[in-house]
């Protein structure tokens, strides 16, 4: 059944105006990327790179296992995010990046594509998953994005879990930090608030999934930029920025240089050029990212999926941590092929 | 000269996909709104109603003067809005409504259509212009969005008009959030976050302008909403959402109930449908709000400005403070006609 239903969307899938799948025809799907970035092949050792792909790997098999056992694109997306917060890997939760002043802000988003239904929160301190309290300003609160000490407040009387602020102190962040401090004074810049150092500007993670039921969902957590500015935000929490999912066209997250993704609603523009030129997702994301992006001057990636399953992971950095996971189908990766 | 430029413009306005217009050829134009509403006829008294006209006219020869003079449509906007600001009538600035605890929080964004860089500022309290300050990050940081004591040191750092929380607090404000809790405790809701009071989610104010160099821009600012949660950020420093502008497609800044015009990224979808559907301003102003904002459940309403210079000022609540210039033309209006 699943097969048949496979060979009618291939034959059905170059026209992205073509009617949508009946629930259950569309193959379950889960990508994912771990943030995009200057990842030169050779960068991280052979054991380093084995840690990353096993926690991509982990990601979307326990997201996969929501999708297999019949639950929401949404529930899925939210327990694949939870593994990469959980871990120091990765830009978000956990592992989250420096500000200049030497703390942790943390950003997430989630978004329904059945209901449109989004939630947000940025410049959070002391919350274990971000991508939990998103959540939740989606179903428990009557908004859509929340900020700060007044997020916190929320999250208290939510139930979420808390952590002090020392459980985002990794060592390797920290080193990562201090280098990038040293860094700067070394560059004695006139205006430190002239440029951003290269290559502090990545992270993040984020989630893509289509369920059983035909429903399409993403979300995006991060820890932000090496050095950012206190307040600062990024793409990440932004809806159409760094994270857009409708049925209707199709589910995005996004990772990279944040202010651009913000400038060009990234995520929204890919399902844009999706639902009203009638593009397939590839050439929606190859459109914004390797035209518009790229001559804009910013750089990152992004992971699409549209409701017939069609999925592409697109960057234009020199690496991106992703995988994907569809029926049969199970890949990670980091470099460019 | 300009006479002939609105008659060439006429001919070619059918179609967004009809070549752009040369530097000078469309006419000069700025449309602001003051918010959206119930705002059924009869709610002002005729001297209310002749205050609000009077200060949404000066706003608009403010913005205007600024395009006579040559000056670029992002001046003209900020122009414009610091009028609104300044008076205690709009909900942005001075007049701001009060959230949940009886404070002030302000929200702002800016975005320039020629090079498409954008600021936005949310949960700032002391700041006397936010508009001022979201421009400031858009210019002077690398960043594009700030939130609350971040941005507000970086306010200082740029030298911004800073203002007691005091200033604020305006008698018609504390009376509206007064009775507003009133009205909360005697409908003794069983869950306070399963709803908002109606009524309690307007206000805002933006601009759009096209300069006589053919640049677009669009800017928004708001006080947020009555009651609103501690850390609530609503549509208006989104960029996207409460604000959007590219020379390729329009400008528009929206107003109403926030949390819809995140989720349907209410600003570029708007501009996106001109850019890959080849609607008009009208069209996609038109569907955007008339569609999928009324069946959403949502409402509210959108100043829309093309690069030709075709207007729109379209809301599906009962009225819109709003008005426009352009050449001879001059309107303001509260009511739906």
């Amino acid at each position: 059944m699943i097969r048949l239903g496979l060979f009618l969307l291939a034959l059905s899938a170059t026209s992205a105006l073509s009617a949508p799948p009946e629930p259950g025809e569309a193959p379950l799907t889960i990508v994912i990327h771990g943030g995009a970035g200057a990842l030169e092949r050779g960068r991280y050792t052979p054991s380093e790179e084995a840690a990353y792909k096993s926690k991509l790997s982990e990601a979307l098999d326990t997201g996969y296992a929501v999708l297999e056992s019949g639950g929401a694109a949404l529930d899925a997306v939210e327990a694949a995010i939870v593994v990469m917060e959980n871990s120091p890997l990765f830009n978000a939760g956990k592992g989250a990046v420096f500000t200049r002043e030497g703390e942790n802000e943390l950003d997430a988003s989630i978004m329904d594509g059945r209901t449109k239904a989004a939630g947000a929160v940025a410049g959070v301190t002391h919350i274990k998953n971000p991508i939990r309290l998103a959540r939740a300003v989606m179903e428990r609160s009557p908004h859509v994005m929340m900020i700060g000490k007044g997020a916190e407040e929320f999250a208290k009387e939510q139930g979420l879990e808390f952590v002090k602020r020392s459980y985002f102190r990794t060592e390797a962040r920290w080193k990562a930090y201090k280098s990038a401090v040293e860094k700067e004074k070394s560059e004695k810049r006139g205006d430190k608030e002239s440029g951003l150092p290269h290559d502090f500007k990545y992270g993040t993670v984020g989630v893509v999934a289509l369920d059983a039921n035909g429903d399409l969902a993403a979300g995006t957590s991060t820890g932000g930029m090496t050095l950012k500015r206190y307040g600062r935000v990024g793409d990440a929490p932004i809806i159409g920025a760094g994270t857009f999912a409708d049925n209707n066209s199709c589910a995005v997250s996004s990772t990279g240089w944040g202010e651009y993704f913000i400038r060009l609603t990234i995520a929204r523009d890919i399902c844009a050029q999706v639902e009203y030129a009638g593009k397939t997702v590839a050439e929606a994301a190859n459109n914004v990212i390797h035209e518009r992006l790229q001559e804009s001057g910013g750089d990152g990636g992004v992971i699409v999926l549209g409701r017939n399953g069609d999925y592409v992971m697109e960057f234009n950095s020199a690496g991106m941590f992703r995988g994907v996971r569809q029926g049969e189908v199970k890949e990670v990766a980091i470099y460019r092929d």
